[in-house]
């Protein structure tokens, strides 16, 4: 343990879950009657609640952020333990940090791979089309439980950096500060493209049984590892790639006289990626969140203006991009820059220069953590002033 | 036909098929005693034999670069249509142009998709595994059958590129100019990921039937559908589709309460486009194919010295790129250009601007055109001077 505690790990950590009663009228027409929200939190919440910090999941993310869930010393910690911790950018001995399982996610929130108290069967295909506000408005009702007014900082990379900007829309008054990381105010055909793939990929496996594989028993692997591996390489950059694998070969040659195993050490590792991804992820739930992404669009319901979307905001904003991101590039976080400037909100945006793409926003990147602890430092002393 | 011979068409044309009998020894160690080259021609062979060119086609193109085969005014022409015609830069008034479908190919050249005579059964998914010098030396023997001792000019685009400049290494007497499009020397890491993804679609779909689908008359028609789209969507730059699709919705709308229905315009098209594909295109040659790009790496038997390799050559080069090219960049082809200034060979480089992407060097761009035409009319010179 001594190795974890030197590196400002908040430890051994548990998931809580909490079941909520309060309907949830979700955007299709559908109402969820109650629903469990899984979720972790590490820090404290200061006495009149204004260090709270909500932090957004993207599309394999789950609750589990940071720190342990055992003293395995094989365990990896959680996905964002880079940024998360005592002394780290996000600062646990500041923060007291929320982050949940989004609903129709399959980590322990309510989503398709759960039961269906009206059916008593497992959700599975049926489960209800989202909206990324169907997100906020779960996560708000998860804050009063909590007896969190207003978070001090509401923060998320790619999707959930989507999911920080529809917070500062819906609740304006409940939020001082969004992060948005590596993120865009929607996709771009090509990124819809990719996404259409991988949803052909898992559709087209014969174990998706239209959805219903859970009460099958199977799983749509090759499927589900197609689809990952499609959206695993949108997330590289070609650099990265290049460094990483080259040419290299998995066995130092050739194998002549047979043309189809996996040859180099690029495709051995996207196959390994995805066909683990395929034992820990489920299928609908990629399905449903890949087009909930497909169809989120920050200014739709603003006559098209970001501007006239931001204009509703009342929080500062901090917008991070990755040089070498190509899935949602610096471009794409200047027109979220250019809208919060038209909007005339306070916003600062920082470029962060890098090989590793639009992983970047989970990576170890001095220069990222720098800007984002210098930040969240700022954000820190407002809230003990106001003390 | 009015408007056809307006556009300068070769009009109606025929595809020939010869039979070698000179044994050719593939790279794999195995030998094809004889095989079947389907090939076409356009213009006539002047006396001397000294105004061919060979035109080596990409990955999903065949012989059939110009013209109809029928006088069906729905017909498309063929894939090169716009650069080769009277008066086209590829121009058939002077030159004499020989477009044979490849070795391994499923458009009636010796393939995966035609009985193997030792066997009496399909290739099938035992076809041997191929090189791009196995496809030079088929061109070569074709070449000698047809009477070319020198090409005027070798051309290709993308893989044909690749064909292109091996030719300049095999044969370095028997070419006079390597005309390189949209290419690379080898695939970089991203590259080879797209490559098998697709042929992971492939073998996934369950009618592949470990490669015997013909024999039991069937298609893996998904697994390929995706894998051209796979494929497809790294042949267009991302101007082109943010231009062409927006985020425009199939129906103008969302369909709500469904969540998975096809609703953007790019999703159409590519999977119209994939569907098509999976009509006419073989699995095992594009698995074939895909494996042959993978391990293609110009300098391999040269040190890995580009500059090496190229010393062997005699020709002169022109090397064009296209500048929203994210598959074979312009970085790819100055890498090219590089190593032939390195080798003292005489090189002209041009790069094309435009929205296209990679299949810019199949599109009607002016300026490509133009750049084309004035090279290709230097060499008709030289050979009209020679005689």
């Amino acid at each position: 343990m001594s190795s974890r505690e030197s590196r400002g790990s908040v430890g051994i950590v548990e998931p809580k879950q909490i079941s909520i009663s309060e309907p949830l009228r979700l955007s299709c027409g559908h109402t969820l009657d109650n629903y469990q929200l899984v979720y972790e939190t590490y820090g404290e919440l200061n006495s009149d609640a204004s260090n709270a910090i909500l932090v957004c999941h993207a599309l394999s993310g789950n609750h589990h952020a940071a720190g342990y869930h055992t003293e395995n010393p094989d365990e990896r910690p959680g996905w964002w333990d880079s940024c998360i911790g005592p002394g780290k950018p996000i600062d646990t001995e500041r923060f007291f940090v929320v982050v949940p399982n989004n609903i129709g996610g399959c980590h322990g929130s309510t989503g398709p791979n759960q039961v269906n108290p009206a059916t008593g069967r497992v959700w599975g295909p049926d489960f209800p089309p989202l909206r990324f506000r169907d997100w906020v408005h779960s996560q708000r009702q998860l804050a009063d439980q909590l007896g969190i007014h207003c978070w001090a900082a509401i923060i998320g990379g790619s999707l959930g950096g989507m999911q920080a900007m529809r917070w500062s829309l819906e609740y304006p008054e409940r939020v001082r500060h969004c992060l948005v990381i590596a993120s865009a105010m929607n996709l771009t055909p090509q990124n819809i493209a990719f996404n259409e793939m991988a949803r052909k990929a898992i559709l087209s496996d014969p174990d998706y049984c239209d959805g219903w594989y859970q009460e099958k028993g199977t799983r749509p692997r090759a499927g589900l590892a197609l689809a990952r591996m499609i959206g695993h390489v949108t997330y590289l950059s070609q650099n990265q790639l290049d460094e990483r694998f080259g040419r290299e070969l998995r066995e130092g040659t050739f194998e002549r006289g047979n043309s189809l195993p996996v040859q180099f050490e690029v495709e051995s590792y996207l196959n390994y990626k995805g066909g683990q991804f395929a034992e820990d992820f489920d299928a609908n739930t990629y399905l449903l969140i890949t087009r909930m992404l497909d169809v989120f669009d920050l200014a739709r319901e603003y006559n098209h203006s970001p501007a006239e979307a931001f204009a509703r905001a009342k929080c500062k904003f901090l917008v991070m991009s990755f040089s070498t991101d190509w899935r949602f590039s610096p471009d794409r976080s200047r027109e979220i820059v250019k809208a919060l400037v038209q909007a005339g909100r306070d916003v600062t945006y920082t470029e962060v220069e890098t090989d590793r793409g639009h992983d970047g926003f989970l990576a170890d990147i001095p220069r990222y953590q720098r800007d984002l602890a210098a930040y969240l430092n700022r954000v820190a002393q407002e809230t003990s002033d106001a003390n």
